[in-house]
């Protein structure tokens, strides 16, 4: 795997900006979550005036293996339909609301069981078509795992080539919730039953045949326990692409947009390689899918929304990217007590 | 009092609607709170495709007479100084929130205790220069009240006719954070202390003080325990004006942005007068004001937003306004798994 040198934002300026912040014509604090967000872009962008630039959604699918076991509600060929119906309609969930804020949204196949058409506006970077069942070995090879890595880095890069400054992370693919669920049990050291929930709909007897399922490939993983080697085993293609991804918005210092369970899982295990990443995240929303909010508490993230949402495709990061906008806003926008000559009030 | 008729959206529609949010190409009840504001908005609207138009934010200000009572931090002349400041300047709290969702920020002086400039811009429906003392009487006389109540329903009847379908309420004024602990008190059955919290920001031996005088005020009430005396007695000129422009707004059938504590004690306040008024109503937040939760609760209400906002004059409606937007495009903009000949997922 590359290397990526992620470097902390200075905090020579946190002082500043929170003086800036205290000194808007409002009482101190009043604008709550707002002001902790205009701080952390501020420090990303070493700047007392940040600006919002090109949002783009990065939206990756592939399938997994292990659906094979049946521990997903949805079947397999969601990940197909769905992965063409973005680029084709403008009606999806993450359509509408990319259109509303400005997003550009961009798909790309990691390794999607199906042969798209070419010319479809779906950017090609199939590894493979689906991983290998973890339950029997590990999903991907290190070599997979590294161009995956590349391949996140290459779309962000992309990204700001294009004048972006502001990526959220989306996924699509069938069973991803149970390659989370992993990861969050080793990198959060929570019991596995907890990480689990319903995914897109399970009943209890699903889930607890999902749960039998993933104990299993838990307990006959045969790697060398490095975090590289348990996102290698369990993770999917379009996970890993968001966790190279991640790491390289953080090592060029543009603000991650995280979405719902598995991105938060993703920037968890990037955090484990890189601990500096979590500088640059904001967290979208927290969702209904089990195990989410503790995940989030692991990493000490407050989600901006709180709105029971677990549709994926970066829904959750896009639909918050108006308090962003907001807390930017009032950075650049709002007067000073000082310019005012108004009476400091508290 | 002016009589409303306020009349609950035909349940007719309600199954049709949701039948819709189901048929979206999205797991069922996957866009969470979305799919519950798409059904509230739809069933105002009484469409299975709403829309909204031509935002405002009405901003109430007054003067409240127990302001001499010391139980705000804030010196009074911040009611006359913001309320100046949200009219001359683009750059309070409420402009740049508003600039930002196309809402049109309208500023009204209920009862200020300043001569304003003429031509300034602030809409001049002043009704005395501040509320009595409500230690040692009613606040305003059964005549003021009933020209507050009017005030705001003549206000929202001109957004209407100005194209208007949705209307957020804010507030300006030093000490209303009193008023409305009180009426929580009253019109939601919370022991007083338990509804008393720092207002901008008082320190522990200053929320005593504000329990104290506020104790006092309720222990002497001499008025006839009707709620409309009870909102009178204890109210600000710029809260019952409120509580007038929201049952006006329900009236009308356009959908009512509720802002924090104060502006959640207004409709609690007019729903104990027309209890319909809760099916106009969505809530743009809570805040950290001690108690806000626990009123929401006592009228079953869902925040849409939990950013720890607490600095009134509409900001966390406002705020919340592309939460709302996001909901009506679902609606509007999202196809249906039959049109779109996709498999249906859970």
């Amino acid at each position: 795997m590359r290397n990526f040198r992620i470097v902390r934002p200075d905090g020579a300026l946190r002082p500043l900006l929170q003086q800036k912040i205290d000194n808007l014509t409002k009482p101190k604090g009043s604008l709550g979550m707002l002001e902790r967000i205009a701080l952390r872009v501020g420090m990303i962008q070493q700047s007392l005036t940040p600006a919002l630039h090109e949002p783009q959604n990065l939206l990756f699918a592939a399938d997994h293996g292990v659906v094979e076991e049946g521990i997903s509600l949805s079947p397999k060929e969601i990940t197909w339909q769905q992965t063409l119906h973005f680029v084709r309609n403008a009606g999806t969930g993450i359509g509408f609301l990319c259109r509303q804020h400005g997003f550009e949204l961009k798909v790309i196949d990691g390794g999607v069981d199906f042969d798209f058409p070419a010319g479809c506006g779906i950017i090609d970077r199939k590894i493979r078509k689906g991983t290998s069942n973890y339950l029997y070995g590990a999903a991907m090879t290190p070599d997979e795992f590294d161009r995956c890595i590349d391949v996140g880095a290459e779309m962000v890069d992309l990204a700001i080539d294009e004048g972006c400054n502001i990526v959220s992370f989306g996924e699509m693919g069938i069973t991803n919730t149970s390659s989370s669920s992993i990861w969050m049990h080793f990198f959060a050291d929570v019991p596995l039953d907890e990480c689990i929930g319903a995914g897109s709909g399970l009943d209890s007897a699903g889930i607890r045949h999902k749960c039998d399922v993933l104990r299993r490939a838990v307990a006959d993983y045969a790697g060398d326990g490095s975090v590289a080697d348990l996102i290698r085993w369990f993770g999917g293609f379009e996970m890993v692409m968001a966790v190279g991804g991640m790491l390289r918005a953080a090592e060029r210092r543009i603000t991650i947009l995280v979405d719902g369970f598995i991105m938060s899982a993703c920037i968890l295990a990037a955090s484990k390689l890189y601990p500096e990443v979590l500088d640059y995240a904001l967290f979208g929303h927290v969702g209904d899918e089990q195990g989410h909010r503790r995940l989030l508490e692991a990493m000490d993230a407050e989600p901006i929304l709180h709105l029971g949402l677990r549709l994926g495709e970066g829904s959750g990061a896009v639909c918050a990217y108006p308090i962003v906008e907001s807390a930017v806003r009032m950075l650049n926008e709002m007067d000073s007590f000082q310019a005012m000559q108004i009476t400091k009030y508290f």
